[in-house]
């Protein structure tokens, strides 16, 4: 049986279900070597719910494994720890990690970029082009590694030969879906890839639920590109949220029932709505050095005039002339209020006059109608 | 020159171009004949203003103009005066109006749908919906008769054969853009046509923006369909904010330069998002009668379950069965919570088991993967 509490936290893993209360409380009130003693000879309460897995535990094969595989596992306390994980009501036993980043280090800037399996073509480069330029603003992207918006965030990531880190459900050594080996070979061998469930464990249902709660946990914020009504992406919203992360959605056409997700989550105020990379780094990146800049038109010269100026420059003919007299009856104000303001304008550029009258300069014809 | 406060409000919309304060301020104190006096004869201050267009004034062959356009004109007091229009700061003169309906009857449960000249075919018709939508629930639709998002809100209320009201920059009797002629003869013929400038008037572009104001003014509220970051329907929404209208904006793709405006609006706490006519029914609509249905998606017999169940639940075999010790290794669970587990499975239908041991029941089995 095992010894110490590395050894011991890897026997948790392997004898509970994600997110198990009762095994965390038993866990954190005496530790986890003595809470597998405890559970071993019948003394904790509740224990014989670990008996049926307790049979098949073989610590030394999983130590071998993780050797084979160049992998680690991160216990609570190791430096590579993600400090996220702390916020958890249930945080994992421990973490099995593949990829050469140092798991804390990377995730102390990052974002979760998620989604729809079934996305469209639209979420998918919106995916992919958020992914990219949060890479390129130094932040990590944490995704699921599922078809659709995750796989697409992942691949922006690796564009841009930026950090990206795969969340699974199932065994750190089963690429899922098995599409998705090649990129999953990728994010090994640049980033990493991690689970809360041990080698060789499929990734079932209830497993996909909890791992959202692991995506949620060791991020800034999370991203939900495209989702549908009830997209497994809502519930790593609601985790962020439950967690006080930044949770943000992407817009789509309201036609689009990939979109009504994302749209639901705005209107309940649950997700800040984004359209780009800047903006969510506004909202993920630290304070005041992270700012996006202002979205504007197009400046006119004539943007910055009073409302008089204004009345007398929409009045000013393009190609013809007027007079003062004229001016005034077209902007219902006297001829000398007319006067001056034309005076003002031309100054400004943006009145000029003739043998004729008064017009616009020519270069403000360029592109304008009315 | 003219007698009675009705001819001389339309004297002064004659005189002057929309929102003229100073105007406002002077009929305000002295009524609209007085004041209208108080320019002819001098005494008014900053009257000069006024004398380039009092040479121009020929009541009489204005009154003959609404009578030959069959046409009316409304000013406050009238019983078809549009409350909403005394919440603005420098309400119009008078109203010019087209069209059989009673125009404050119409806005009193009304909405404007506004949007870019230059719309995308997805814009137009998600306008086009809403507007339907809107009067299939008894509003007016409101709106500026202008391409794009504007035709399409119109041409969807009236093909529910619904009330809808076009609010023109120039004069009623001249069709803008000349390409909408028969748009506007189909809104004069069943609902209204209304401006604030006189029959003649062209549509500048200072009249544009002033005209956004009363659309703002006299619906309950302002639906932004697609907008770019510079657009005219922008300024509508913050004269509806100004006014404490509720404003609404309609997202879509984050690729659309035509709906970073709606975005911006819904990011900047200005606009909330909606998605189709239920929504913003909900907005604008009279409280606890108006509520949109709550988007959900497919609902699943397992969406009830507590913890424990779903953990069975997701375990149980769809196709091969399994028995309670196998169970009990998949769930991370004694024998006996399983069993306790199962037998209630199997009272609500998601759980049969025969001699082989336990699966989903086979009519659980269609559509649904893991």
């Amino acid at each position: 049986m095992p010894v110490g509490e590395r050894e011991s936290r890897i026997a948790w893993s392997r004898i509970t279900e994600p997110e198990d209360a009762r095994a965390h409380q038993l866990v954190a009130a005496r530790g986890a070597e003595a809470a597998l003693a405890a559970v071993l000879d019948g003394s904790a309460s509740g224990a014989e719910r670990y008996q049926p897995r307790i049979e098949t535990l073989d610590i030394e094969q999983d130590l071998r494994l993780v050797a084979r595989l160049r992998a680690r596992v991160l216990v609570p306390g190791d430096d590579e720890w993600p400090d996220g994980l702390d916020d958890l009501e249930v945080p994992p036993h421990c973490l099995w990690v593949r990829g050469p980043e140092h798991l804390r280090d990377v995730c102390e800037r990052s974002a979760a970029v998620v989604g729809a399996r079934s996305a469209t073509q639209y979420g998918e480069s919106t995916a992919n082009e958020i992914a990219s330029g949060l890479c390129e603003r130094r932040f990590t992207v944490v995704s699921g590694a599922a078809f659709g918006i995750d796989g697409a965030a992942h691949r922006g990531a690796l564009a841009v030969e930026g950090c990206t880190v795969a969340v699974l459900a199932g065994g750190v050594e089963r690429p899922y879906p098995d599409a998705h080996r090649g990129l999953l070979e990728k994010i090994v061998a640049t980033g990493a890839v991690v689970s809360e469930v041990p080698p060789g464990c499929a990734p079932t249902r209830w497993r996909f639920l909890k791992r959202n709660r692991l995506i949620a946990a060791v991020t800034r914020g999370t991203v939900v590109v495209e989702a549908g009504l009830r997209s497994g992406s809502r519930s790593t919203a609601r985790e962020a949220t439950k967690l006080a992360r930044v949770v943000a959605a992407v817009p789509g056409p309201v036609t689009s029932m990939v979109s009504a997700g994302c749209h639901e989550l705005i209107r309940c105020g649950e997700a800040q709505l984004v359209t780009d990379a800047g903006e969510v780094a506004e909202l993920l990146g630290d304070l005041g050095t992270d700012l996006a800049p202002v979205k504007r038109g197009p400046e006119w010269p004539e943007d910055g005039l009073g409302e008089v100026e204004s009345v007398v420059w929409a009045a000013l003919p393009v190609r013809s002339a007027a007079g003062v007299a004229a001016m005034a009856v077209r902007t219902a104000l006297a001829e000398r209020e007319v006067l001056a303001c034309l005076g003002r304008l031309q100054l400004k550029g943006l009145a000029t006059h003739d043998g004729e009258g008064w017009r616009r300069p020519p270069r403000e014809r360029a592109g304008r109608g009315r």
